[in-house]
C-alpha cells in the first residue's frame, strides 16, 4: 500500500481528494493535516465520513511527513507550498501540488500574476505540469509534480487538438468559463455567502485571471510557438462543474472533418476523455466523474469552431487528476480509485 | 452472473436503479424498458452512461422478461404494476415493485386512498413490504417484493424504535418531511418546471397524501396495535433527499437515556443506519449513498422528543433499496453495489 | 417628511429597510449607519442604488442621530441594542428595534434563553411588541417599539385565531418551520456558505431556538394563560421567504366551519393578511410583499388542524414589518411605502 | 385611462406584463387571453394577484381586442403573431408584439432561421423595432412594434457604442450569454424540469440560435455595413437575469479612454442605462429593474475589450420593455410604471 498524505486536508479540494483516496484501493491515508482543525478527527469535520476516515488532523509539518509518506499531496493557498517543499524532501518523497506554485515554468511570469514572492523558485525545474493526457512520460519520473487548475484543465485539453494539428489561427482564442461555486474553496468570504450567490451570474477575474497564464504556457507549447488568449471565467449558482466555450478561427480551407479527425487523433484512446462531437456537453453529464467531456461545433457563417469542454472542477479539476497524477507516477492503472464515465446525472 | 431487468428504465427512480446495477459487480442487466422511448439505445437518454450501458430500450413486457430474466424491477405509476405482475411470473422470476401497488396489504385501503382498482388483489399475499431492516427475513423468501415508499422508508426507520420499545405515546405522533424534487419524477408538468420550484418552498398533500397509510401500516405493526399519523411533506428547490423531523410525546418517566438506548438496540448492527445522535442530520451528508442518518434530542419541557431521519430519496428510497432488496433475497452480501457511509457532501 | 436613521445598515434586514425606506413617500433617510463599512457611501455596498441612495455610512451613534432623527432603526445583533437604548433617547425620538432585546417581558427569560446580559432591562417597560396586527393601539403611542422575529410573525398571525377563539387544545401546539437563507443574516460563516447549504436540507436549534420563547409569550396572551410550543426552525436552499406548518388538536366538537370563521374574524380587515383556506400557501407568493398568507386543513381522522403560513422573511419578517410599525405610530396610511398582494412569482 | 389587452398572458412574459400593467398609473388592463385557461379568472393562476387582478381569462381573439383596446401586447409563440395581425388591426390600435414575427425587416431571413412561413410578410414594414434608447423616435409613430428579444437587448445595447464610435474590428465580434430559465417559457419539456437543469450549466442554440440574426440586423445598421456576429447562449441554474459578454477586437490605436467616452456619448443621458464601467455588472443587481447595467474592461496584451451587459431578462428583455415602448407611443413618461436603479439584490 502507498502511503500518503494530505496538507490542507479540509478544504473542497482537499475533502474531494480524502474521499478519493479513502476510496482508492491501493494507498493508505496516513497523514492529514489542516491548520484550521488541528486536533479533531477528520470526522468530525465531514460527519459522512465517521467510520471511514476518523484520523487526526495534524499541524502542517511537510518535512515530518516526508520521512514517513511515499506521497504527499498540498491543497493550500498560492504561496505557501513554496515555502514548504525543500530539494531533499524532493529526494525522499513525491509531492504532489494542487496549487499554483509550480505550474508555471516562468518565476518571473508567477511572481508578475500573483504578486508575490516565489519561495524556491530553483525548485520549479523539477516541477511537471501534470496534465495527464499531455504529459504522462514526464509524470511517470518526476517527484515534483504540479497539478494544473481547473480552468486551464479544461481549456487547454479542449483546445489542444486545434492548435496541435494546426487547424486555428492562434492569434484568435477566446475562452468564456463558468464554474460552481466550490471552486472558490472554503474561506468565509461575504462573497460566497449563499444569498450573495444564488440567482445571480457574474463574470470575474476579466482580462487578468490568473489561469490566463497558465493556459498561455501549455497552449503556447502544443501550438510551437508563444501565443495568446482571452480567458474570462464566470460564477454560477451551482456547487460542481467547469464549462468552457473556446472560439478559435478557422485556417483557410480546414474542413468540419478535420476538426473531427483532430479531436479523434489525439483522444481516441483517452480513458478519461469522452467526445461528444455536436451533442455539446453539459456539466451534469461529468458531475463527481474525472473525465473531460468535449463537443464542438462548426460555424459556416463566421469560419469558426466552437468547442466546449466540461469537467468537475473538484474531480478532474483538482482531486481527480491528483489521483490520476498519483496513479501514473506510482505505475498503477491510470483509472484505479476514479470515476470514468458513470455518474447520474441528478 | 444474476440477469436482471428493469421495466420503467427511464424515470428517475429506474435511472438511479440502472446506475446502480451497471456499477454492480454480480449482476448483468439484459433488459430494460421504457415505453416513451422504445428503440433508442439508454445512453441516448443519459449520455453519461455512453460505453457503460448501451442496451436498446424494448417495449414494456413483464411476461417475456420473465423468461429470462432472475429478477425484474419495476419503476412504473402505480396501479400499472398491479395489472402487469401474475401468479405464473412470480413462479418462475423474483419481481421487486418500485411502486405503491403491493405495499399495503389491504387492498380496500389501497383502492379508498388511491382511487383506482387494484389489477391483482389476490398477489397482495405473495408481497412483502421490503424495508430490509425490518423485514430482512421475509425478503429473504420473497418473489414479489413491494420496495418501500420514500418518506415511509426514512419516517418508520426514524420512529420505529420509539414505538417498538414503548417509549411514545402512538397518538402523538407527527411527521413532517420534506423532499428534493426528483421525488416528484420525470413527468411534463407545469408545477415541475424549474421556475416553479426554485425561490420557493410549500408544502403539499397536507392531510392526504398516499404514504401516511404505508407509515400507518408499519408503525401499527412495530406499535402492536393500530395508531394514526399525522404527515405532512413538503417540496424544496433541491434535486435530491428527504428529512423526516418526527415528534412524539414520551410516556412517564421515560428518559433521555432510555430513547438513546432503543436507538442503539435496534440499530447497531446495521450497516446502513448511521445514528448521530444529538448532531442531527442534514441530506447533503447522505447523498448518494444508501444511509439513513437519524438524530434526535428530547425537549425536558414539552417532554417529546423530536427525531430527524436522513435519506437519499432516489437511493435508500428508491433504487439503492431495491438493489438492497435484491442483494438480500439473492444471498449476497447486502451491501454490494451500494455506498454506505462515505459520500463527499458537495 | 419624517427623517429616520438606520444603524446596521448594510447587513441583510438593514438593507431591505434602507430599500424601503428610499422608496417611501413620507419619510427621508438622513442617517446611515454601518460600524464596518464607515465611510463608504450606502451605493457602494449596495451598487443598484447608485443614484437612488449614495448616503455616507457612519459610525453607530444611537445618541447623536436620536438629536436629530424623528424614527432610527436598529438592525443588530443581539445585546447591541438594549447597552446602546436610553431612556433621554426614547424621550426624544421614537426608536423600532429590529432585534430581539425588546421584545420580552420577561428580562430573566431574555438572560436565560439569550445567554447573556441585557443592557437596560429597566427600559423593557417602556417596549412594545410590534407585531402589528395584533398590538396596533399600543404601536400608537410607544416610543420603544420591538418588531417581531420572523418565525414568530409567522407563526403567530398563524396560530392566534385558533387559539382566541378556544378551538385547540393549548398544549397540542408543534410549529415546523422552514426558512431562507437570508434569514441567518450577513455574517462570514462557513455553514452559511454556498456550497454549505445549496443541495441540503437541515433543521437547527431544535429544542432550543430562542424564537421559541417569543412565541410563546404571546400565544399565552392570547390564549389567556401560559402555554408552551415545540418549535423547529429548517433552512432551506432560496434566498427569502418562510413557511410555518403549524399543528395543534382541536377540541371536542369543534368543526371545519368554526376554523374558518376563526380566521374570518381576526382578519378579515387586515390589508397584509391573504387567507387562502385549503389552497395552501408557498413563499414565492409573498416575495418582495409585507403580505402573510395563511391556509388550513382539517384533519377528520386525526382531529388535528395543520395551518400552514407565509411570509417574505425580510419584508414582514423584517424591515416591512417595521416601516409598518413606523406607519402607525406616525399615523400614516399603514400600508404606505409597502407592497401588498402583487408580487410576480418568479 | 388607456385601455390594454395581453394575448399570452399567463406565460413568464406575459405575466411579468400584467404584473406592470396593473402597477401602471396610467393604464387600464380590460382584456386578457390564455388560450390554455380561458374561462378562469387570472388570480386563479397566479393565486398572488386576488384581489389586483380578476380578470377572466378568455379567448385569443385579437380582431375583437382590437375593437376597444388602445394597445394590444402579444406574446405568443413565433409565427401566431403573423397570423393574427392585419392592416386594419394596425389601423385602430397599436400592436406590440413580444414575440419574433416583426423583428427582422427581411422577411426571407424569417423564413430561413426559424423554418416556417411568415403570416403577414406584407405588414412588416409597419413595424419598428421596439429597442427604445436606439429607435425612439420611430416608435412613436409606430402602430406595430416588434419588442425585441431578451439575447438581443441586452447584447445589442452592450455593443452599440463600440460599433457606433467605430472603435472595434466589425468582424471580430463574440457575444456569449447566459441567461435564467424563465427565458424558456413557461412550457411542459422534460428539458425544463427543475432537476434536469438545477445544478448544470450548458450551451445551446450554438452557432444557430435565432438571436444572432436580430442582433446582426441591428449591430449592421449601427456599423453601417454588414456583419456577422458569433453567439453562444447558455442555460444558468437561476429565475431571472441575462449577462451578455461580449469580445471585440480594438482597431489600432483605440485607446481606453475612447471606449468610455463612447458610452458616456451615447447613454449618459438614458434613464435605463447604468454604466458601471471597470465595476462589472451582476445579473443580481437588475432583477426586478428596466435597466441595463453595462461595464466594460480594455485588455492591454491582446487589444481587446470585453464589454459585459446585464438586464432581466423578463423586464428589459420582455414585458418591461414592452410597457417602455407604450409610454414613448403614447407620450407618457417613459420611466412610468417601471423600476430603474432600485432593487434589493436578494
Amino acid at each position: 500500500m502507498i502511503r500518503c498524505g494530505v496538507i490542507g486536508a479540509t478544504g473542497y479540494a482537499g475533502s474531494i481528494l480524502v474521499t478519493l483516496l479513502v476510496g482508492h484501493p491501493e494507498v493508505e491515508p496516513v497523514y492529514l493535516a489542516s491548520h484550521s482543525h488541528v486536533g479533531k478527527r477528520y470526522s468530525e469535520i465531514y460527519p459522512s465520513m465517521v467510520g471511514h476516515c476518523d484520523l487526526p488532523l495534524k499541524e502542517e509539518d511537510l518535512e515530518e511527513a516526508s520521512t514517513f509518506c511515499d506521497v504527499i499531496f498540498l491543497a493550500l493557498p498560492h504561496t505557501l507550498a513554496s515555502k514548504k517543499v525543500t530539494a531533499s524532501i524532493l529526494d525522499r518523497t513525491v509531492v504532489i501540488d494542487l496549487g499554483a506554485d509550480y505550474r508555471l515554468h516562468d518565476v518571473d511570469v508567477y511572481e508578475t500574476w500573483y504578486q508575490c514572492e516565489h519561495g524556491s523558485g530553483d525548485l520549479i525545474g523539477r516541477a511537471v505540469y501534470g496534465l495527464c493526457e499531455l504529459h504522462r512520460e514526464a509524470i511517470r519520473g518526476a517527484n515534483l509534480i504540479a497539478n494544473p487548475g481547473c480552468y486551464p484543465t479544461c481549456s487547454i485539453l479542449t483546445l489542444a487538438p486545434l492548435l496541435g494539428e494546426g487547424l486555428v489561427d492562434p492569434s484568435s482564442i477566446i475562452i468564456d468559463s463558468a464554474s460552481g461555486v466550490t471552486g472558490a474553496g472554503r474561506s468565509e468570504k461575504t462573497a460566497n455567502l449563499f444569498s450573495e450567490i444564488n440567482e445571480s451570474y457574474k463574470a470575474y477575474g476579466v482580462t487578468n485571471h490568473r489561469h490566463t497564464v497558465e493556459i498561455e504556457q501549455e497552449l503556447s507549447i502544443v501550438n510551437g510557438s508563444p501565443l495568446l488568449v482571452q480567458f474570462t471565467p464566470h460564477l454560477v449558482p451551482m456547487n460542481r462543474g467547469i464549462l468552457s466555450t473556446c472560439y478559435a478561427t478557422l485556417k483557410e480551407g480546414v474542413t468540419e472533418k478535420e476538426v473531427a479527425e483532430a479531436y479523434e487523433t489525439w483522444y481516441r484512446d483517452e480513458g478519461f476523455i469522452r467526445l461528444t462531437g455536436p451533442d455539446l456537453p453539459e456539466t451534469r453529464y461529468v458531475h463527481s466523474t474525472n473525465t473531460v467531456a468535449i463537443g464542438w461545433k462548426v460555424d459556416p457563417r463566421t469560419r469558426r469552431v466552437v468547442a466546449l469542454g466540461a469537467i468537475d472542477n473538484l474531480v478532474k479539476g483538482a482531486g481527480g487528476q491528483a489521483v490520476q497524477n498519483m496513479n501514473i507516477r506510482f505505475g498503477l492503472d491510470e483509472a484505479t480509485g476514479l470515476a470514468k464515465w458513470i455518474a447520474n446525472p441528478l
